[in-house]
């Protein structure tokens, strides 16, 4: 994640992730949530905080969760429906559960399915947000396979590629491999220029928009750096900006999201039914292309390659996707995690109200 | 393509599919390929040719094909090799077979093993240029799948994030999607900001190289607008261009398909080996996930609405990856391919030294 989006030093509050989980998890037991699901979802947020991807983390996502289990939005006691299936694949009705709680089980079938027959998916439909696809990515990295996972959550926030109006969300998207002695590859983005969460970020860190990441209401780019807008007054972007920077290729991405985890899940266009899209989670098992052995020594030779590339004027060191995450979790493992004090406040707050213990400082 | 890499109009001489078909497959049964191969890898050229793909189509790549079965280093009568299969995939050795020979049958192969389980893939090594991983994922939306392939042929061309020096190649991408009275979805791109190939169209047509497309051999992104400068005197940029604007996206996309394409096939790292590396081919049977004729209906509704989305200011029209692709299709079907003349003149010699019938004008 870019600088500007962490939070800044007079604002944080260092807390450990065994301390910020407790109260996570009781939070998500008092909105109806059992408790190994609780202790599920809770894991999908505080690994996302741990590895430096607070924009998925407990910051902005609990408070919505928490309202939309109040409103009835969410379901905290689903029965996950499956709708069809194949030997490799699944297709599931969430019936309205979060996707962080759905999304762990949905992933490891996935996951079995591919130990038995090479390759394993399974599309979730009827539920909630996904807070990021990279824990789900990884968690087939930590057996040992390939993941990949997308979802189609949001609609009408991003600009097509000439086009005027918002069609799609930000549908990100995330592929994670293991390696033997490097940290593990683990991508995972959204298909626009800057994640919808960052521009809150933004917000609560006082950082600039770059010219090129948003577009105004008429979706054209806006092309000068600016201070973060309000929400509902401004287009995201996708990946590249404009048409000559590329941003066809964003646009053709997001649009594969949309299909896989939208059509291909029987959900329908997102864009056009404008309420929750699907998930999408598959996982490749190494040993059914090649020496699982062979592959992790491969690997490491890759990703140390790549991390040894001298860097360019002006840069420290050449890293890919998922070696800073890496180094984050077990900075902040040790550490504890930096949250902005406006969240741990938040916290405090609810946790007054609701009458859950609240020990963050 | 962007409007820049046509053929200008001047320099154009209009071929009719069938003519340039016939001559391109005598070609390749002059290098020793069987005719049913050598109709196979045309049929690949041709139909990007058709789609205004012409980067990957014959005027760049034949003569490259040629050299090279003529020094050995592909070979014609090649013996696909299994070296390792599950019920859902496959890897294959291609004993040194141009990408567009064994291209085809990989992804029938994955196709038929989706079929049966639901999904299937198919990673080959060992094996020359793809053209392109469009044609290919067309085949499964041609059979009603959604269809995904991936080369990761080439290294040392694009300088990662924050890096001086080159490590990967264009790392093309593709996926496909059947829809029923829309054109189809075809998204086909490569992971850099443009493909290796356009800087070679952009001599040829005279166009000019956009700032922030390419970088120099410092690895510096070269940000004002340029002649297109020779082989190996540029790097080519990741999606995004440089870090701000996201080119971290573009290198991850790019790693995840060396990852699959060159770790998972078991070939090893492509930037270290230096040799030509893998392709992968991936088909998802739309039944195994939902009923077809539901998914064909949303695909229609999905791809109307967006083409009918109000363009922004100074643009006709939104287009869906695909769309342009199968009008120009239909054109060029009818009216012929535009070839830029000194592709013809190129043919034409070559069939004169040959002894191949060659009737162009």
């Amino acid at each position: 994640m870019l600088e500007r989006f962490k939070v800044p030093e007079k604002d944080r509050v260092y807390v450990s992730h065994e301390r910020i989980r407790a109260v996570t998890e009781a939070i998500f037991r008092h909105s109806g949530v059992p408790a190994s699901e609780a202790a599920g979802s809770t894991d999908v947020l505080i690994k996302n905080d741990l590895r430096g991807v607070e924009s998925h983390g407990v910051s902005n996502g609990l408070r919505r969760y928490v309202s939309e289990y109040g409103s009835g939005k969410l379901n905290p006691t689903p029965n996950f429906k499956v709708t069809r299936e194949s030997k490799t694949t699944m297709t599931i009705d969430a019936d309205r559960a979060l996707g962080t709680q759905v999304g762990p089980w949905a992933m490891q079938q996935a996951i079995d399915r591919a130990k038995e027959f090479g390759m394993g998916a399974v599309a979730v439909t009827n539920s909630g947000h996904l807070a990021g696809c990279g824990y789900y990515a990884m968690m087939a990295a930590q057996q040992g396979m390939i993941g990949h996972c997308m979802t189609a959550g949001g609609s009408h926030q991003t600009v097509p590629t000439w086009g005027s109006k918002p069609v799609m969300g930000t549908n990100p998207i995330a592929w994670a491999a293991p390696a033997r002695k490097m940290p593990p590859f683990l991508f995972d983005v959204a298909t626009t220029q800057v994640a919808g969460n960052k521009i809150g970020l933004a917000r609560r860190t006082g950082a600039k928009i770059m010219g090129g990441w948003i577009a105004d209401l008429e979706g054209e780019p806006i092309l000068e750096e600016i201070d973060p807008p309000n929400n509902g007054e401004y287009y995201l972007l996708h990946i590249g900006g404009t048409r000559e920077n590329g941003s066809h290729k964003g646009f053709g991405l997001a649009l594969m999201n949309e299909i896989i985890c939208n059509e291909l899940s029987g959900y329908g266009p997102g864009p056009i039914r404008r309420t929750p899209g699907g998930h999408f989670f598959q996982a490749y098992d190494i040993e059914a292309f090649t020496d699982r052995e062979k592959f992790l020594d491969d690997m490491d030779e890759l990703l140390k390659y790549i991390a040894d590339v001298p860097p360019a004027k002006g840069f420290e060191r050449v890293v890919y996707a998922g070696l800073l995450e890496d180094e984050d979790e077990k900075k902040r493992t040790n550490d504890g995690i930096p949250y902005h004090r406006e969240v741990i406040e938040w916290f405090e707050s609810y946790c007054a109200e609701a009458g859950i213990e609240c020990d963050l400082r």
